[in-house]
C-alpha cells in the first residue's frame, strides 16, 4: 500500500518551500519596481495555502518513507513545482500560454535551460529572477537526490562512485542525509557567492551577476540576455563562467575534498580525470578547426571552443557563439558531447562521465577477455573492481537512454522537423542541456515547437533529470503490484 | 609466435577459390560476348598463380590453426579478396580508379552494397556478374564464419544463440565445421535457386534473375539496374524479393529446421519472434504514414513500407523507392532501423536482432531489479538465463559500435558533409547496408566521397562485417604480446 498521507505531508512541506522562494522573487520584483510583483505574490500565496492544506490533509503521518513512496515523491516534486512555478508567468501575462510557461519552468527546475522566450530582455526582473531561481533550486535538489537520496534507495548504480562526505556515523539514515546535504549545499552556496563577486568584478551588474551565477552552478544555462553569454564581450567573464561551469559539473564531494586541501583525492578520482580528459580532447580538436578553417585568432579559438565544450559537456547550455554557424564537423562533435554529461554527484545531466568511462573500460577489457577467455578480467575504477550488477545497471541505463532518444526523435520528427533538429531537440532536453542543434540551436529557441511537442520534451527533461529509472519504475507493472 | 606458413597456405587456397569464381565470371563474359573477358581472365590467372606461389612458399605447414592465426586469416581474407577482386574493374577500364574499384569490391565481399557506379547498366555483363558474385561469396563466407568458425573461437558472444545444426558427433572439430558448413551452404544454394526461378517467372531475364538472387541471399543489395528494384514495376517481383531478403536475414539454422518441417523450433526462437515483430511494427508505422500523408494507395503503402523495412532491417539495401523523398519522420525511422540488423547466423549485418533483444530485456529486468534489489533476476532467452559475461560482451559490442559510429561520423563530416549524410554513410557502411540517408540515400551513391573517405568507409564495412572484435583485437597490444 502506498501511504498517501506521507506523500501529502512531504509535498506540503516542499510547496511551503517553493512559496518561500516565490516570496523572495516578489521582494526582488518590488525592489526593482517591476510589474510582475502581483503575479509573484499571488503565486506565493497559492503555494503556501496549498502547502498548508496538504499538511492538514496528511494529519499525523508516520515519519518513515518507504522506497515506493520515495520514487513517487521524487517524480512528483519536479512536476508539482513546475505546475505551480509556471503560474506567475501566466498570471503576469509575460508568457500567455500555460504550455509555454510550464515548459519554461520545468526546463528551469530540471536545470535544462531550453527556453521558449523570444525576447528575454523584455521580461520583468522579478520573473527573470524566479526563472534563474528555479534552476538554482533544481540544482540544489539534484545534488541531494544524487548524492544522498538515490544511493539510499540503491538506484542509478552510482552509489559506488560517489565518495561519501565525512559526516557523523550513520546509526540513523535520516541525520546522515541531512548532514551530507548541509555540507554540499554549503559548497553550492559558497561557489555561487564566489561567482557572483567575480562576475560583478568582470563588469556585470548585481542582478545579472546573481542570475548567471544561479544558472551556472545549476548547469542550467538560463541567461538574462537574449544573446546568452555572447552578450558580454569580456574574456574575463567568459573564463569565470567556464571555471564555474566546470566546478558545477564536478562531483561535489570532490569539491568538498578540494576545499579541505585534499587534492590527492581529487586527482586520483578516475571520473574526474576522464572529465578533464574529455574537456581537453574536444577543446583541442575544435580549437584547431576554428583557428585553421574559421579564421579565428588563437585566443578566441581556444576560448570559444573551451566555453562551448565545457558548456555542453556539463549540460549548462550557455553560448558565447552560435555554433550552428561552424563547420558541420564541429556540430557533429558538439552533438556527440551532448551524450557525455557531467560527473556523478554534480548538477550536470545526460549519461554522465562515470557511466561513459565504465562503458569504454568494459569494452577495452572485453578485447582482453577474447584473447584470454579463461582469465577473469574485471572492470576497475578508482582501483576497485566493479561488480557485474553495476555494469548491467549501466548497460540498462544507456540502452534506455538510447531507446528513448531514438523513439523521441521519431516522435519529434513526426511534428514535421528535419532529422538534425529532431535529434538536437531530444538530445538537448533528455540530456538537460538546453540549446540543441538544427532549429533549436543556440541562436534559436523552442517557441516554434507545437504544443504536443512542448509537453513531450518537458517529459524528456523530467526523466533525463531523474536518471530515467526513478521515473520509469513508475510505469512498470511490477512497481504497483501487491 | 604466429605461424606464417599456415597463413600462407590458407590464403593460397582461398585465392585459388577466388580465381575459380573469376574464371566462371569470364565464362559468363564470353557467353555474352562482352568486352571485359580479357580483364577477368587475366585476373583469374593472377589469382591462381599467386595462390600456387603462396602454397609453395608455405611448404609443409601444420594443419592446426591456433586462435591468433584464425583472427589474422579471417581479417586478411576479406581484404585480400577485395584487393585482387578489384583488379578486373581497373584492368577493363570500367572503373578507372583503383580506390573506387576496391570500394566497390569490398562493398561486395562484405555484402554491403554501397556503390560508386553512376551508370550500372553501362557496365559489361561479366563484371556485373562478378560484382554480384562477390556478394554471394561474401554471404556464404559470413555464414560459415558466424555459425561455425567464430563460435569455435568463442568470439562475438553468439555461441549461445545459434542452435546447432544436427551433425556427426563432434569427436573432432574439423569434420563438424565442414559438415555444418555443407548443410548451411546447401540451404543457401537452394534458396538462391528458388529465387532465380521465381524472379524468372516474375519476368526478369535469366541474367538479372541470377544476379539479383545472388545479392538478395547475401543481403548485399547490388542490383544490375541503376534504379535498383524500382526498375521493376512488378508487385510479384517485389514480394518475391521481400520473402528472400527476410529468409536471408533469418538464422540459417532455423531455415534448416523449417526445411525439416520442425516449425515449432522456429517459432519458439525468441530472436526470430523479435525479428518478425520489428518487421511488423515498422511496416505498420510507415504504411500508415505513406497512406495518410503521402497519398499512396493501401497496397502500395504496404508493399513499399514492407520492402524498405525488410531491406534495411536485413541490411540488404535494395530500394523500390527513394525514401529520402518521404517525410523526415520516416527517414528517422529508417535510420534507426539501420542499427537493428539481421539475425545471428544470417547474412545480415549491423548490431543484430539477438543483441538488440537482449539489451531491451536486460533494461526491462533492471527496472524489476530496482524494485526488488535482493531478488536474482536474470535475463532469459529461449527459456535459458544468459550468463553475465555474455551480457557484458554484448554491452562491449554495442559500445564499440556506437563509439565507432560517433567517431566515424565526425571524421566523415570533416570531409565537408552535413550531419545527416555523415550519419547515414557511417551507419550504412558499418552496418553493411549500402544506401544510407542524406547524400548517400538510395537515389544517390558514394562516388562523390573523397579518396580518403572511400578507404575509411571500406574499413568500416570490413569491421562491421567481421563483428568488430575480430578486427579490433588485431589492434590490441595484448594480441601481439608474447
Amino acid at each position: 500500500m502506498i501511504n498517501r498521507k506521507i506523500i501529502f505531508q512531504v509535498m506540503g512541506l516542499l510547496l511551503l518551500i517553493e512559496g518561500f522562494f516565490l516570496g523572495i522573487s516578489s521582494v526582488v520584483s518590488l525592489y526593482y519596481g517591476q510589474s510582475d510583483f502581483f503575479a509573484l505574490i499571488i503565486t506565493t500565496g497559492i503555494c503556501i495555502v496549498t502547502g498548508i492544506l496538504l499538511r492538514l490533509a496528511a494529519g499525523n503521518a508516520e515519519k518513515y518513507i518507504n522506497k515506493r513512496e520515495g520514487y513517487i515523491i521524487v517524480s512528483l516534486v519536479w512536476v508539482v513545482f513546475s505546475l505551480f512555478g509556471a503560474l506567475p508567468f501566466v498570471i503576469s501575462g509575460a508568457i500567455p500560454s500555460y504550455t509555454d510557461a510550464f515548459f519554461e519552468t520545468i526546463s528551469g527546475f530540471t536545470t535544462t535551460g531550453a527556453s521558449i522566450l523570444n525576447d528575454i530582455e523584455a521580461m520583468p526582473k522579478g520573473l527573470l529572477f524566479w526563472r534563474s531561481l528555479t534552476q538554482w533550486l533544481g540544482g540544489m535538489g539534484i545534488i541531494v537526490l544524487s548524492i544522498a537520496i538515490l544511493p539510499m534507495f540503491g538506484i542509478g548504480g552510482m552509489q559506488l562512485f560517489i565518495a561519501e562526505v565525512p559526516g557523523p556515523t550513520p546509526d540513523k539514515l535520516h541525520p546522515r542525509v541531512k548532514e551530507t546535504a548541509k555540507r554540499l549545499w554549503g559548497i553550492y552556496i559558497l561557489f555561487t557567492v564566489a561567482e557572483i563577486i567575480l562576475l560583478k568584478i568582470g563588469g556585470m551588474n548585481w542582478f545579472d551577476a546573481v542570475n548567471h551565477s544561479f544558472t551556472t552552478m545549476a548547469t542550467g544555462g538560463y541567461s538574462t540576455k537574449q544573446a546568452s553569454i555572447a552578450h558580454y564581450d569580456s574574456p574575463f567573464i567568459h573564463y569565470v563562467i567556464i571555471v564555474f561551469m566546470f566546478l558545477a559539473g564536478t562531483n561535489f564531494t570532490l569539491s568538498y575534498f578540494a576545499l579541505h586541501l585534499k587534492f590527492g583525492k581529487v586527482f586520483k578520482n578516475e571520473e574526474f580525470r576522464y572529465y578533464l580528459g574529455f574537456v581537453v580532447l574536444f577543446t583541442v580538436a575544435i580549437s584547431i578547426v576554428l583557428w585553421h578553417y574559421e579564421g579565428y585568432n588563437p585566443e578566441k579559438s581556444f576560448r570559444d571552443s573551451l566555453f562551448q565544450v565545457v558548456s555542453i559537456l556539463t549540460t549548462t547550455g550557455f553560448a558565447t557563439v552560435d555554433y550552428m554557424q561552424w563547420m558541420p564537423f564541429v556540430v557533429v562533435m558538439i552533438f556527440a558531447l551532448m551524450f557525455f554529461g557531467g560527473s556523478a554527484g554534480s548538477t550536470g545531466g545526460s549519461i554522465k562521465i562515470v557511466r561513459v568511462t565504465l562503458l569504454l573500460k568494459n569494452s577495452y577489457q572485453e578485447l582482453k577477455r577474447i584473447i584470454h577467455p579463461n582469465a577473469v578480467i574485471p572492470v576497475r575504477i578508482n582501483g576497485k573492481s566493479v561488480p557485474a550488477q553495476i555494469i548491467s545497471n549501466i548497460l540498462a541505463f544507456v540502452v534506455f537512454y538510447m531507446m528513448i532518444s531514438i523513439i523521441s526523435t521519431i516522435i519529434i520528427s513526426s511534428l514535421g522537423y528535419d532529422v538534425e533538429t529532431s535529434l538536437g531537440a531530444v538530445a538537448a532536453t533528455l540530456g538537460n542541456i538546453g540549446p540543441g542543434i538544427g532549429m533549436v540551436g543556440p541562436a534559436e529557441n523552442y517557441s516554434h515547437i507545437p504544443v504536443f511537442g512542448k509537453w513531450f520534451l518537458s517529459f524528456l527533461m523530467l526523466i533525463g533529470r531523474l536518471e530515467l529509472f526513478t521515473v520509469l519504475v513508475l510505469f512498470s507493472p511490477a512497481f504497483w503490484k501487491k
